[in-house]
């Protein structure tokens, strides 16, 4: 099971990449931004988003896409870009038949740290922890991408080992 | 010059399409909605929107493409939608190359009605005299894309009046 996590952006949309095995503890496979101008215009801003992260999709295959949930209650500045960015990553998950599921930052910190309300470096600490790194993935957009892949696999956990069992139970019969 | 107008929103897309020569009338072409039901999940939906706005788009083949700007001051509750459709609109204009450009509700509402604070039925009924149809545009979603369209065709006038008389030139010179 890989799994794409998504920090939606206008100026940098964080992506994260992260695998497990069932049973195994989850791997880290990539992390990084895609980086757009603000002298750019907003449509062409998010053109280039669309092919940053159409390449990060079929470069590395993932089964599920996680993309963070826009707060439309904080940062009403920000907020249209960010949902547009959003939107972006979804319809390329859809586009290619993949699962798109959204979390709130609030779901991420708690799953990742036990807290709702961590901070910031409190997230990348355990990330880093977590996947056995060096040190936490930069910039704090793609730590945030990897928290919100790994949330995903913990959340997505008993619905995943159900789904495995079936198909495993499935294969059985056919043998 | 053709201008495609688009209202963005989740559950019903609103499209206009309306042209203009130099020194005429506007000429309405085509409205309509994109539609997807409520009860697909938000990646679908936002992929449906996609697929049928490029249809609008590849049909029609506009020069420009105006966009609503998404207030974040007023519906906070389906706003990400909202912006996320608007983001998924401005990403198929610019990946055809045609220019974006965004305006208000108010913007709208003054540029036909004279008056920011007109209400829907009386910019559909400017919209039906202005484009000198039998009746406003329905669904309302379509006729403020049509509306929409009208305002960026008059905002844009002096802008597209001066680029003609430049093109106009340049043929001129060649000929």
């Amino acid at each position: 099971m890989r799994v794409l996590g998504v920090d939606p952006g206008l100026t940098r949309c964080g992506v994260g990449v992260v695998e497990q095995t069932l049973g195994k503890k989850p791997v880290f496979v990539d992390a990084g931004v895609v980086r757009t101008p603000s002298d750019l215009d907003p449509a062409k801003r998010l053109l280039a988003i669309s092919e940053g992260l159409a390449e990060w999709l079929d470069r590395f295959r993932p089964d599920a896409v996680a993309v963070e949930r826009v707060f439309t209650q904080q940062n009403l500045h920000s907020v249209t870009g960010t949902a547009q960015a959003a939107g972006v990553a979804m319809v390329l998950a859809a586009q290619r038949g993949l699962p798109v599921v959204t979390h709130t930052p609030t779901e991420v910190k708690a799953a990742i740290t036990g807290s709702g309300a961590a901070g910031k470096a409190q997230v990348g600490g355990m990330v880093m922890r977590i996947l056995q790194l060096d040190a936490p993935p930069t910039p704090a957009d793609a730590a945030d991408a990897v928290a919100l892949a790994l949330c995903h696999l913990w959340r997505g956990g008993a619905a995943n080992r159900y789904a495995a069992a079936v198909a495993a139970h499935a294969r059985g019969l056919k043998e």
